[in-house]
């Protein structure tokens, strides 16, 4: 069950951009597990990729075939298996994957990028990919959207999409996005896959650089658990069918109201991942206020993020705001003095200078921690930079779903 | 239910140490909950603090009277509250029970170190301290560490102390210790606290260093849940009734012998700690290899320890390595090449290239997991630096203890 509204919005098609999305038997139970996103000729695509040193086969062929062909013509997508510590075989089968979609569309096989999310370990099953492709790839068709967003979830029990429309150079611009995530969920990057694509006109250059700022904010700030997967991406593709003058530069005008939907997108997906963290029952905010700059802004919030001593408290609804002050104080930042960090739960004034607010009491604490929405706030007040990052509490069915997971 | 045999000797008395507790009435439930332990004139004290900038009163006040008066005579310890987050009036609270014991001994103020432990954020009742440390006072005796091991603990289930005796300088020297530690529990330093007494003549720059050295592969090397607390404290006294010619030199073969010893202590009592962990099923050996220093290796051992995707499947006897690779990928060691780690459980080789390992079956991984004691060892082959560190799995229980923590 996922906590609060989550958006989905109606998806709407991104013209030059086509998907299907089938079952592979890539689970015991037959549900959707393998997609293929075709992109037209042309188009720019950017792209991030997870940051973790142990990577899986997907994330290295990916990278490979981007750095060596800067169209890709498809985006082979499966969940189920990760296809992550599965060695030299691991990257050959990802490879055949690719060569037999190639084969299908008569492109290089570097026009074709992997995507992998489930069990790390376990050998890609390719026969029963390879198998299914000929009839995926005939069902490509502008409005499958949804069938692919439900397609790449694992523990996701929701699907997660966004359509945003805004209108740059006087033509009519869609952003559509995916994602999938759920567990395994912390920042560089976020532990999921999203896929976003536009109609606008947009060089590759300019669309790397708007993808990474928005991405930044919005799927490397956010937390679940902690623990960053191998197999994370996040893909912007710009099919440039929208009529608009491309754009080539990040300063104008133009760039700025693009990057601000972009960037409304990507943080709804990433807010979506948290609302549907594993067995999430609170949707938290943090906003970190007061900060000499953004990186010990990141580490108090990483470090509120991933306690799980404070991650319990909130489900329990219970405001142990010394857990809280504990984690700020451990966070690492330079010279902190405690005596002037305030916290606030929503609009309730927690702690003031280093200590429970005068006018705090337990029962407006608890009653801003039984909302299943809730901002905890805290002000360093010593600077002017801030920060929001985005997390859930810890339960038992955290722990259930993880103990499970294989079984 | 501690995991496994959690060591407790018979506590050995310490001449020049005497001890007592009893009720002070802090928790609801009448328990032992406040401590005394009196140092005779002359003796050596040591002590390791909380590196935590968002430290309690008492850690505040511990290290001034420390900074003031090198020759304690009173420890006084309390469970049941943190007094931490309380601001300036914690400090005074503190201050004010050390007086009031201090006015009982007829000594300086600044020769009583306070230590408390418990719920942060709580005002510290000094009036019931101060009412019956009279009575505790009278009680002072040289076989009462068992009494006090019990009063000190919190989520504790269990006591935990230990003696060891070596000879040194023609005399028989005693070690006695006793630690409190259940959740909140990482290095920097473990969330916890620990008294440990010798007869031995130490000076006091010698009991200092090998103090810092003992906690660092000890109370360092340990996590329950990533949680820093507050009020972590670790005091060595050295009563110098043994006899033995002063140590004060540190490369002497005696200063080896006893800081032998003193290691074995502070390392049952952190593994104690780590068995005794709140909700603790499995109680994990982490055996970092091949580093090239002790930095990264302490990383891989806190990305791991910390994980909750791996302390679960560790709860639920999964020997799902995927995570384990993923942590160890995402530990920040600069340039690691995962295709030179081997991960073992126990004796079975599970990774190996940085993917499964051939020989490897998943019945020998569940037969492992199946075990309450594990040793997991992750080779990095990289250098000749190796690492021990402690931890244990994440259950329903943890979250059952700290979801009802104050209620």
């Amino acid at each position: 069950m996922a906590v609060g509204k989550v958006e989905h919005s109606p998806l709407l098609p991104v013209t030059g951009v086509r998907l299907s999305a089938c079952s592979a038997s890539l689970y015991k139970k037959t549900r959707p597990d393998l997609a293929i996103i075709a992109i037209d000729a042309n188009a720019s695509v950017a792209a991030v990729f997870t940051r973790n040193a142990f990577c899986g086969a997907p994330v290295i062929v990916a990278r490979d075939h981007l750095d060596n062909n800067h169209s890709p013509a498809y985006l082979l997508i499966n969940a189920g298996n990760a296809n992550a510590g599965t060695g030299k075989q691991g990257i050959a089968d990802s490879r055949e994957t690719c060569q037999c979609l190639a084969n299908l569309g008569n492109v290089p096989v570097t026009r074709v990028l992997p995507f992998s999310t489930g069990v790390i370990g376990e050998p890609l099953p390719t026969d029963r990919i390879c198998r299914i492709l000929p009839q995926l790839h005939d069902s490509l068709a502008a409005d499958n959207w949804d069938a692919v967003a439900r397609a790449i979830m694992t523990t996701d029990t929701i699907k997660k999409g966004i359509s945003r429309q805004l209108i740059m150079d006087g033509q009519k611009i869609t952003i559509t996005g995916i994602a999938k995530g759920s567990g395994m969920i912390k920042p560089d990057m976020a532990t999921m896959l999203a896929f976003i694509a536009t109609d606008a006109a947009i060089d590759k250059s300019v669309l790397q650089e708007v993808l990474n700022e928005s991405v930044e904010e919005s799927f490397n700030c956010i937390s679940v658990d902690g623990d960053t997967s191998t197999n994370d991406a996040c893909v912007l593709i710009a099919t440039g069918k929208a009529g608009n003058t491309p754009l080539q530069n990040v300063s104008t005008a133009e760039a700025a109201a693009f990057r601000d939907v972009l960037h409304e997108v990507c943080l709804l997906l990433a807010q979506a991942i948290i609302r549907d963290g594993e067995g999430a029952t609170k949707f938290i905010t943090l906003k970190i206020r007061g900060g000499r700059d953004r990186q010990e802004c990141h580490k108090v919030a990483e470090e509120i993020a991933h306690s799980p001593l404070i991650k319990t408290a909130l489900f329990a609804s219970d405001p142990n705001w010394g857990r809280i002050l504990a984690a700020v104080g451990r966070a690492g930042v330079p010279d902190l003095d405690i005596e002037t960090v305030q916290i606030y739960l929503d609009d309730i004034c927690i702690v003031d200078g280093g200590e429970r607010a005068p006018s705090y009491s337990e029962e407006a604490g608890r009653e801003v921690l039984a909302r299943s929405e809730i901002n905890i706030c805290v002000d360093l007040n010593r600077g002017n930079v801030s920060l929001q990052f985005w997390t859930c509490d810890l339960s038992y069915e955290y722990v259930r779903i993880n103990a499970e997971y294989r079984t």
